[in-house]
């Protein structure tokens, strides 16, 4: 049966961490989201008020009867199904662990847009994005970026974490994605600064499922209502 | 052979979601950074140039070699091992998903003194602290704490998951507590609006070995350091 993945149709977002996955071990799945009268399906069982295991917020996966939810959650759920992590138990709890300091860092970058609140709008909260994103520049994205190249530089292979590809890595080639498209200057030279997460990106990108896969209609371009947004004024010359 | 917890000294913070489950469980640990010389050895293994499975930052715990990080992995990994989660998959993966949830929500309780930034005092932020803590007070604390409280509600035994007590309903305690201590005004009545949550929280307050807990010197208090912080200018009349 084909795993179902629930998470909001017109942004790559948190979802995109999951397709990564699922694309790149070639998992039959729907994007249910994606589907006809798959948004109002998804609605429901957010809303579910009389059913268990109800999730909080997309995305969340369905295998079978089975309800995960939060990205991580379902990364550590599939990299065991489709062989996409660690099998010792080390190492897939470090995996995880990795999976969740991005996790950490995604939510301090989609705050760079958003310091005061997801309710109001961006140009409500304009001058606070701005004092935040200068500030996540100079201190969080190197502590965060300088962090995954320290890893690297330990993983075998120039992997994360183990001997062979996993999940992390199919993460981090889309963090690089998603600061590039955000952040384009303050991005610049990132590979000399960054050389082995660098590394590992152009890596994921020329891997033939994922080449495929970037060049299909499954895969959504960035824009202005995901996590990376592109706003010039939040950019900077001197980046991590 | 011990658990030893790493931890900041002197806040409850994100180490204290684990001491409740160690404490409840009875479980032998050492809170090393609370030791002569804990803090060091704390610094010492995150920096590590050259160690493997290095944590981005505390809390993590080691279990004899083994290194767990962040709150959620290490409840995951404790709740099998100390008997605090449910055994059946879907019952484990919606206790990691809740405890997923719990995680955001603490990152938007931290975010509403430090909306600009970690690495700023409150003081340099005051006035982005006051707009953010107005739409978290308004939007985000009653849709969390309707979560749960919804979550709860489909519970047997009034437990979030499963039949028996589990490292969420923990957790559910303490969270009550900080936000109660943050928001004294705000959270006035709480009882009434969150009625299961309240109730579940008076309950774990009242198991032996929690009061036991919180009567000891272990137990530190909220203060001006932590995730929960009490600034009374970010408090409201109106809360969640």
């Amino acid at each position: 049966m084909a795993y179902e993945l629930y998470y909001w149709d017109g942004i790559p977002g948190r979802g995109e961490f999951v397709r990564l996955a699922l694309e790149y071990a070639k998992a039959d799945y729907i994007d249910v989201a994606r589907q006809k009268g798959g948004t109002e399906r998804m609605m429901a069982m957010i809303k579910g008020e009389s059913a268990a295991f109800v999730p909080f917020a997309p995305p969340f996966l369905k295998d079978g009867e089975l309800i995960v939810s939060h990205v991580a959650n379902i990364l550590l759920y599939l990299g065991e199904k489709l062989a996409l992590a660690p099998s010792d138990v080390q190492g897939r709890l470090f995996a995880h662990g990795l999976q969740l300091t991005i996790t950490d860092f995604l939510t301090e970058i989609h705050d760079c847009h958003h310091p005061v609140g997801t309710s109001l709008y961006y140009e409500d909260q304009k001058e606070e994005a701005k004092r935040r994103s200068e500030v996540f520049l100079a201190d969080r994205a190197p502590k965060f970026l300088g962090y995954f190249e320290k890893i690297l530089a330990h993983g075998s292979q120039s992997n994360a974490v183990g001997d062979r590809l996993s999940y992390v890595d199919l993460s981090l080639f889309h963090l690089v994605e998603g600061l590039r498209y955000a952040f384009p200057q303050a991005m610049e030279g990132d590979g000399a600064r960054y050389q082995r997460l660098v590394a590992l990106h152009d890596r994921v990108s020329e891997l033939p499922q994922i080449a495929a896969y970037l060049r299909s209609d499954r895969r959504l371009a960035f824009n202005q209502s995901g996590i990376f947004r592109h706003y010039p004024e939040l950019d900077a010359l001197n980046g991590p």
